[in-house]
């Protein structure tokens, strides 16, 4: 077993005791720092960047020479699974993600397979990499966070080709073949725990499973198509590796009125957008799960005092943790950063939060 | 007090006896239609549509020839109301609604003031000739719904401009400068208390306020922006009128966590979107509120057995109202039509809202 310096962001997230609540943000290697935008010109394109390991570990580990950061979090895109089944995947300048070969026939989906995952292997160089990067003297800063998007989410950009308002081509199958449906997921399910699993193998020593889109499901059709198949992901990874715990996050974006039913599918912590009170969801979910979250990155736009205040208060409502109680609270913004984030503020947010939950462990509160 | 034939629209939102489920849809008068598409070719743009008091009738009316819909409402937009406060709302070919002039200095948001209703008289106009449209030989085939949007909602356009993904511009206020913030909020519940209080006035018989941003809002937030203002504006309006009583329906998208709070609004039923179980939803708001929603609108792009079993599963999941029990369901989509909608599918739509929610009713269920 390796040793990690800080793995205040582990212990948090299997519900461990920790001096002080961790952090890290989202996007956190990504367009509101110069020296991202630096690289990412030198690689020519986002996927140029993504795709070169050399690279996506320089941008991995940026953020974390600005800040104390908790965790690093592997530079990579949720669509590079899809991309590996062979359906094409372009970034056009100032336009988000598409791909060339959208699944729109039955053919095209009863054809789908799970990659090989040796066309992901730039992926893994990457994970490497960074641990490498992360690691002086034998002792690692922080831990690496591994992911990969949710089945569902995957699917919706495969139906759909590109980003949607309302994903009208994707939950038209859905509701008018939910057989092609469930097909192109239990592919997707399949095809994301093998992708994290390697993760794991090559040096991802915790998981997060990003489900952005099942927010957009109705109640129902959100357990059946999105949380039926997150969950059939996380049973199927491994739990411990190197001699120490894997811990595994579950994400879904406007999922906080399904936050119970989350807390049963084999995940070690939710996170929640900022529409949810961290205490009533804690509430909720009781000591099954830690939870991450959940500040509105929108806060970051304000001036110093305004980020601060506003960072109690999402450390005040998940509220203090007495002794044995098997609670964890890992702080995060409730959806990527943004890129138009003035990078001095999220100093302010790490300090505070550092401190503020510091003082929130103080005996006698 | 003038007669309705059906006022089922009415006796559910007061949560009455009815003897089947009524139902509407959000923007039922709309580009799905091809007699609006020919009624709007003829106007020459949205806004001349909306501000032509004979045009907005001939839409409100259209989707009542084709379907047996149990309310009409009112054709506008609820950027009307800043527009008359001089905000200058343009509708751009292919774009959403712009305003010339968003409040972005302290000098512009400190002369913001309620607008003279005269400038809104068109919208009033529109409401009188909608009932007397309605009406044949003193009777009335189904009440017309009036509507504004809420005062936090108008601020997001107000402040932003356009739409937006993140309400950069409306957030950085907010956070920076909450002092400015209140006052545009304060303005505006003055505005669209006093805009749909002239709409009862001119024979809107029940109202809808329409929250459609407050999802964007973190928890805290919501209820200090959103819903304080809401309830302000809920507080100030007629709650009778002609011998009858005027339901008040706040909706805010993506507001489920919410509800309980909502539910002591002043509203007497609360809108919800499709992420809501409505069995869930009843019970946490009990015999306060009646609830209206809450289909996905992409449900109509299915075939219609899959349209019939969807909206039978929406019914369901409100349940049985028993004898004496004070509840009651509007059946809605929990958004506005898609313009994609096939017509015919509609029609598969109220049908088995009227049939199934019949059987639901019937004794010994």
């Amino acid at each position: 077993m390796s040793t990690i310096a800080n793995d205040t962001l582990l212990r948090a997230l299997l519900r461990e005791p920790t001096a002080y609540t961790p952090v890290w943000l989202m996007r956190q290697a990504g367009r509101y720092l110069p020296e991202y935008n630096a690289t990412r010109a030198r690689a020519g394109s986002f996927l140029g960047l993504a795709t070169d390991p050399g690279l996506a570990t320089e941008v991995t580990l940026q953020p974390l020479e600005r800040y104390a950061l908790d965790a690093a979090i592997l530079f990579s895109d949720i669509l590079t699974v899809p991309d590996a089944m062979g359906l094409g995947l372009r970034f056009a300048p100032g336009e988000g993600p598409r791909f060339e070969h959208a699944l729109r026939t039955e053919a095209q989906i009863r054809a789908l397979r799970a990659p090989d995952l040796e066309r992901l292997r730039y992926v893994f160089d990457a994970v490497s990499q960074i641990r490498r990067a992360l690691t002086r003297d034998g002792v690692q800063r922080v831990p690496l966070i591994g992911f990969a998007g949710s089945p569902w989410t995957l699917a919706c950009y495969m139906v759909e080709g590109q980003g949607s308002d309302d994903w009208r081509q994707t939950k038209t199958l859905m509701y008018s073949r939910p057989d092609l449906m469930h097909h192109i997921l239990g592919v997707n399910a399949e095809a994301v725990a093998a992708y994290l699993n390697a993760q794991v193998e090559s040096g991802a020593q915790a998981l997060m499973l990003f489900d952005s889109w099942g927010g957009a499901l109705a109640d129902g059709a959100f357990q059946e198509f999105s949380l039926q198949y997150s969950r059939r992901v996380l049973q199927a990874l491994r739990r411990e590796h190197d001699g120490r715990r894997v811990p595994l996050i579950l994400f879904t974006k406007g999922g906080g009125g399904w936050l119970r039913e989350m807390s049963d599918s084999g995940a070690d912590a939710l996170g929640v957008d900022w529409t949810v009170n961290l205490g009533a969801a804690r509430s909720l979910v009781g000591e099954r799960v830690a939870l991450q979250g959940n500040l509105d990155p929108s806060v970051l736009f304000a001036p110093p005092d305004s980020i601060a205040a506003q960072a109690r208060a999402v450390l005040d409502a998940f509220g203090t943790i007495a002794p044995g109680q098997r609670a964890g609270h890992v702080f995060n913004l409730g959806h990527g950063i943004s890129q138009f984030t003035p990078p001095e503020h999220v100093q302010v947010l790490v300090d505070t939060v550092h401190q503020h939950s510091r003082k929130l462990r103080e005996p006698g509160r």
